[in-house]
């Protein structure tokens, strides 16, 4: 009921014609508008909107700095050729789904080191640039009510947690299309704490669960250390998983739980349409599959109101959720909304890590609470949609014809498939030497597919050091490919 | 080697009349000068100790404001006669030692909320005031490490965790009679998940591990939790875990792990002699049992140097400590350095926390690093000692004629045997209603045995509320016996 006037209240406070560029750039995006088309001109578009010229250069200017229009002399704006727009998008991995007993020994153990160290050009871990985020007003607001609380700043946040922090949360489910209560969420230590919960309180040793195929590939560590076993369905670059595959694979398996990223998708960025995604929960209800949802990257999507969760259409869906990854990795705040298995989750919650830590919580909640979210949001969604189109961009020029590109509806994450005799785990390897980290497909999946995929992180900005680190890597996947 | 020296540097601070006083104290406490003895005249005290008159006479008030002595007029001091000194410590369980495998259902989990309720007085949880917790200092502590971090001090902190607090931790376990380096330890979120996961790493559903008979609830629910089945093996008030019995059940049972708490052992409050740790470590070596060691409340310990770990005698056991009880609850900083096991239990972490909060531990890191533990930690201990002191002499003088008190070396949690009659579970219910809380002894067992027991938190400085609260306890404990 509230949600169109929460949007309206949050999109008050982006000038016109930020409004206008968003417009445009969602035109040519999708395009509408397409490489070589005139837009109108400024006066002409000006009286069209309804606001001063200069408002409308303002935003002609903004899509130029975008880099997805251009100035002609005396002729007036054009939507740039772009190599980006011309590049399909990642086929659909067809192998048909199988149970996997994921191994013992974790084959991506050893990547993960060099996927957050800090001396390499950081495409590897799906991390945004401190610049980006609002650390230090964060960590202001933590200091203040440090102050304030005085020797109770070092008290207990007896689970289920702060509940600041969880009334908040419950006045942002509404956004979600969920009507959650501050006692329905419980504080977790970031996502990671949320979805082995979840996944625990529903599994036993031994038991199959659906994946996305690509998916988190934190998400197949926890598998492996619960002793699950992997069934790992494909998704569609657009559309996410595919749903006649899953009602099949379900009639032949056995399966307990299936989880699922349906908005702003890690690696490939899509959001699930809303009737997939309740097509996606009946088919789970009406075979009595628990579904859990990673909306860690939800809130960054680019246009739009907020994606619905699953959640919204049954409330017996398990929903994780996460601050790190979009507003401060060391602080460790996610939380978990687990229906009728909240129980279950809270008791082994006390048996694993007891409680969170307080301090993070209530800066958090007062961050929520006193719009400064909100704020950074609305700033950081353009910037991040800026940097992957740039990106992108930059990709499509420098690597092997045959490349293909997700084309992210949120965040910050870029999923790339090379042509088929590039080797990722190779490349992988060939880059950390070049000085550059970058993520391999066969992290993204319990049986090793994507042996030719890569993720790139795109959260920092756009440097000089990036684009050089693109040139390398295209290099080298050129050289794979024997170009 | 470095060890009696840093010893030396720590105590360079107490002032020469408290020393004193511990000295004497501990005679009084050990009945080397029993009740009614004639105290030395400050004098004589004064000639002998090579110390001004002044000095003595400070030590004998420092005796008296402890309710260790008496000033009789004219006639000097007297060691005062303590009900508290003839009460004998809680009799040994003798159950004989069974496999329990844990019900599904946690017969504590209702209690839980009522331990840590701040309306109730509060003798239930293990926590120390808030007040007597340097809070306030540690906090600005990390107010100032976030401003200089800025926009990183969101970063994530990854596993193993904060390099400066492992580097700490090393240099303090050669105080714990280990050379340990900051590699061998993994930060974790409290104790509880430092238990948590090396449980998890050596043990697998289904397997049995030892633990102490009464032991730490929180170790119940992660056995549980872990479905884990639990053999409780009796312990001495004085001298911990019965070795003979624990030879003897390791002989006719298939045992994975044993869980011990050496020292300051939550709820007695015993140390374990060295003698016995060294051939504790001896049996399950043999038997190719993983010892695991819970060390949370050791830097407590009221007199003489850090007592040391079992770790120190063999480094396949399996270290786990926490600062939430003894420094910053709310901060969620444990640790584990797991020897053998440590790449297992970083696997585990990954996958069911990934990292742990940064500014946390790095606050604690310099609180470590700059002496402001070790200053804090000399007060305290005197604190909880004479807290402790006075709850004994409370309970043993309005507590029924049979009651039973555990007598600490360190901390600030008391075991009490109630007499026979008296029901725990009926008392905690009852006092709640009269707005005290308490741990009831079936919460310390598996078995839930330890029917007429409680454990007294005497973490908060001694007050009228206390001391009425210990009144009514005692009336209601009367009630039960039929007095």
């Amino acid at each position: 009921m509230s949600r169109p006037n929460q949007n309206k209240r949050m999109e008050q406070n982006i000038p016109v014609y930020e409004k206008l560029a968003g417009v445009l750039g969602g035109m040519i995006e999708s395009s509408s508008l397409r490489a070589g088309d005139r837009m109108p001109s400024v006066r002409h578009f000006s009286l069209q909107q309804r606001v001063s010229v200069p408002t409308a250069l303002r935003a002609y200017v903004t899509l130029e700095t975008r880099g997805l229009i251009e100035a002609r002399p005396k002729s007036g704006f054009y939507v740039r050729a772009r190599q980006a727009d011309l590049t399909p998008e990642p086929v659909k991995n067809t192998a048909q789904p199988k149970i996997t007993a994921l191994r013992n020994e974790d084959p991506a153990a050893a990547l993960f080191a060099d996927l957050t160290n800090s001396k390499l050009v950081p495409f590897g871990a799906a991390l945004p640039s401190a610049a980006l985020l609002p650390g230090i007003k964060l960590t202001r607001t933590m200091a203040a009510i440090g102050r304030r609380l005085g020797a109770n700043s070092i008290g207990y946040d007896a689970s289920p947690g702060s509940e600041a922090l969880r009334r908040e949360l419950a006045r942002r489910s509404l956004d979600w299309g969920c009507a959650l209560q501050a006692d329905d969420f419980m504080i977790t230590i970031g996502g990671t704490e949320a979805l082995s919960l979840a996944l625990r309180s529903v599994c036993k040793p031994g038991d199959t669960v659906i994946v996305e195929s690509p998916t988190y590939f934190g998400l197949t560590s926890i598998l492996r250390e619960l002793k699950l076993k992997a069934l790992a369905v494909p998704v569609d670059s657009a559309d996410g998983i595919d749903l006649e595959m899953l009602e099949k694979t379900l009639r032949k398996n056995r399966v307990s739980a299936c989880v699922i990223i349906p908005n702003v998708h890690n690696p490939i960025g899509f959001v699930m349409p809303e009737e997939r995604k309740r097509r996606l929960v009946e088919i789970c209800s009406a075979r009595g599959v628990t579904l859990i949802e990673d909306d860690t990257y939800a809130d960054l999507q680019y246009d739009g109101p907020r994606p619905r969760c699953l959640k919204a259409f049954d409330d017996s869906v398990i929903l994780c959720g996460s601050y790190s990854k979009k507003l401060a990795p060391g602080y460790r705040i996610g939380y978990v909304a687990g229906g009728k298995w909240q129980g279950r989750i809270l008791a082994l919650k006390q048996a694993s890590t007891l409680n969170g830590p307080l301090l993070p919580a209530l800066a958090v909640a007062e961050f929520l609470k006193n719009g400064g979210y909100d704020r950074y949001l609305r700033s950081v969604r353009q910037q991040y949609r800026d940097q992957v189109s740039q990106m992108r961009e930059a990709i499509a020029e420098s690597f092997p014809k045959g490349v293909r590109l997700s084309r992210p509806k949120g965040g910050y994450l870029l999923w790339c498939e090379l042509p088929r005799e590039a080797d990722a785990l190779k490349l992988f390897k060939q880059a950390r030497e070049a000085g550059i980290s970058i993520a391999p497909g066969p992290l993204f999946s319990p049986t090793g597919d994507f042996g030719n995929f890569v993720r790139i992180n795109c959260g920092h900005p756009w440097s000089p050091t990036i684009e050089r680190a693109i040139g390398v890597l295209g290099h080298l996947v050129k050289k794979q490919c024997g170009h």
